[in-house]
């Protein structure tokens, strides 16, 4: 199975992103985190992106904050789909989220919403089941769980009320 | 190959979508388009999503505009990557980019930019590409191409700059 | 009378909606509340919806934050007028509101305040009495209750200027 | 049936609202619509609010661009339900939004999208039609037009993509 | 002097307009302060407008947040200047701000900060002292103690520094 | 009678003010109108406002665009009221509005809204009206005028809709 | 003396930083432009500006739209100053500005106003003359002019108001 | 070596300015501090502005909150540079922002992101440095440090997930 890099752009942002190992974790995907900045490590941010597809990756995961060009900047330099979450350090994560997901023709970022790092493992998930069976099963039935659980939910609410 | 799928909330969002079938078509990508409508035609939005998978589909592309609902409804009944293109038609597009980005955990929505329809087929391309060796192909030969036009760009401003 | 059914997409959307059972309760409104989710149980939100009307309900409250889709999927199967409450979480609670309240022509929310569950209920109470005569005077009632803690509020603030 | 009345803050809402008085043909409700200014007529605005319920109004659709208070305005003199529309002339209609939307505890306005005075008319309709099977058969046969006329829209669209 | 009023939509809003009474007091300004909400007590609000300048009012000083209508609803009832402090309880203040700055022509609010209690006095102070020589000394001292504290503070800075 | 400043940050503004100009006539107001720049002549805008009540002014109305400084630094020249119009030229006026009432405590804008020249002068008619009686009744005919005109529109709202 | 350099991110920006040239020239500052895409032609943008010291560069002037990260990328690669310009493409620009500005620590970015190409070369000029008397002078002599232009449109608008 | 002020309309914006104290020491530039304020202290603004250059500096350094002007006051009065840090106290410091970037045409305000008051210093060491071989190694070295840094935590991020 072709596995996800997590690149997170300062550590600062490692107990929003525990949320995408633990998912990546229970779907059994093999990934590789990293921190790595678009400004900071420009070199190996991009090194790492254009060896990646070679390397045994299928998608890649950018998480940043503030003027956020982490996801673009790898995007830049591959033929993979990057997954972007906007990680909310000022302005509610608005500045973020528009300098990830307003990106010009030509080098696109699949975003998330604000701090989303499950749902970018999700994603990821989702892409690379896309030609892997099995983990399009183990989707579905997080999807049928994840009813189960709104569902014991209501019940819990329906107690209460009575 | 797997197809991919371009559904859009209103006809009116054809003019923008334009681009998203001119891009499919240059990457050979196999498409079905539809006018589908989350809260006008939600059996069919949602019966569309449920079976796109064993329909052939790999990756669907969900255009809409306003409280931007369809990719959401659509990405709640696949388990397929679900491509979110806010449409602009108030607010400056910003009410259907958080009603389509900010998805709740569980159920992403792998949002572009603004009326991204292009970025919306490159990224659908990228997320077949990860098992189609010949589309990752065609995809870094687009790479080369726009690297090539910006350079011509660059050229024709020095001529007019001399 | 018909009932007032109050949904909400997580039962972290809770602590607000006590509010709402609370007003209903002081209209002797009936009610049924419940936990569905537009994306992780569709298939229950849309039943509950299509059939409410026959189920005795005049009127549907629903709650959710993020990406709000939860009123306007209620919306899109039932003709009973959808009361949105647009649930603070990120960005504000702005991302919920837009999802909610910029509904596309065709399938209206009526939407109320971020947070607002009271005046939720209230409005709730407004739609029911315009066949209710007796609601219509407990509403009355309570437009001059409130009137008279204002006033109350103003006499303390005048001991305290004193 | 219990009259609906669409109040606007300037005639220069007009234009907007034709689309508001079409449809309260289409359903046969009947209607006042009036010019009444929160600011500039502020005791005829109250006064038709404060008498409406009497005078045999069943709803109040209220329309108002910038600081809109017109609905709040109506809402603090009556129990019935006022739906407010956010009138786009500054700002993309945020304020006019925002000024509606955010009412404080007690006094709700129901309000629609910016510019959405069709959807103000179908929530008038809705409310009404609570109480009204007849317009309720309506409502729901609009619905099978809306969904008819989209598979129109999809169909000639698949004509086109031939 | 002709006296100076402080309304405010609730009494939540004290601990904020505590400030403008103690600048209204260091002035020597004479001021009545009430609690009136433009929606649950509309009758006194407006009374009190219409009546304010023969009752020897010369400026209106109105506080409130949200959907804040108070000061645009004061302003339609008088011809005395009304000043108008959105106060911030969501969205930061921006839906108070916006709701009480953006008056349509006709009728100003003369809108000072968020949550700008104490400029809200100093301008009705400066209103009132246009005909007031004593008063506009007042002010002018008022600015030369406001300089000095400045200085002291960079005074203080550079012993820091040192 | 105190005479009325005008002053706008760049000729570029007289379009928008060429109401406030009206207004002022209307009221028989004397005043004067200048081009003046808080950065680019902010001499002449400090010595205009530090000797503006010495010359006879009651009052200063100020516009400027973008990062709307104008109305600022001429408060802080000054014990006079300043008014401040924000012109629109980026964002929607929401800079230049941002810019002008956010004014830090001590030195208040009496902020109107975005391109709100009319409204300005009607404030600062009001202003000077505190102690002039009978610009106050001037103002008393036009809020009358004001009522009559709108329900003349209501009117012949009544007439197109026979 | 050392050059300026004025990279664009797409030829589509050139009507804006024509204003950009005109300035330069004005001054006398000898500078290079050129199109230059983070995302196009990465490698190009990053050896530019790796370079750009050592080949007589003092200070990179970076015009870009929506999620601009051209400026970012380059002051990723270079300790010379970086002049960032957001280009308005949508969302009124807001996207390039946030994008811009809310550089994370480490990576400064002199971000000027949206479209503001004439005072990103005032910026640069005003860099390059901290060394430079000469060009200093010519600063001081631009802003002599700049207050008699103010100066002369005064003089025109108390001709047209007699 | 040429000076930086460091100019703060407020000591309550000191703790963020203590990281601008910090880097500039780091880098050995000698630096003054001051507490002005645009509208409280106008004229010791003023004059230091006016005399900044001849006084031995060669950039500016301002932080100021709220309608932010002081950037914009004192860029009016020098040829220097002058460097802009929008201080967060209200709307998340977009106000702060707003009114600092959005400088009209003629005089620039190089603006850093939110609070970002290192940003600010090593802005003004790029400035600076443009003629300073010696700083501009330091500067170089700082960016070697900082990829160290990132390096050592990606270091200890793999530790931690082995």
């Amino acid at each position: 199975m072709k596995k996800a890099a997590v690149i997170m752009g300062s550590d600062s942002d490692l107990p929003v992103m525990e949320k995408a190992f633990k998912k990546l974790k229970d779907f059994d995907i093999p990934f590789e985190a990293h921190v790595m900045s678009a400004h900071r490590t420009p070199e190996r941010a991009c090194a790492f992106a254009s060896n990646a597809k070679q390397n045994g990756f299928g998608v890649i995961i950018a998480a940043a904050g503030m003027a956020a060009h982490l996801a673009g900047v790898l995007a830049a330099h591959t033929t993979l789909p990057v997954i972007g979450i906007p990680i909310k350090s000022s302005l509610d994560g608005l500045d973020a989220l528009l300098a990830m997901v307003q990106m010009p023709p030509g080098i696109p970022v699949a975003t998330v919403a604000i701090d989303g790092a499950d749902n970018a493992s999700i994603l990821a998930a989702q892409i690379l089941a896309v030609s892997d069976e099995k983990l399009a099963e183990k989707l579905a039935v997080m999807k049928i769980d994840m009813a189960e659980k709104v569902i014991q939910k209501d019940d819990q609410l329906q107690e209460k009320l009575k």
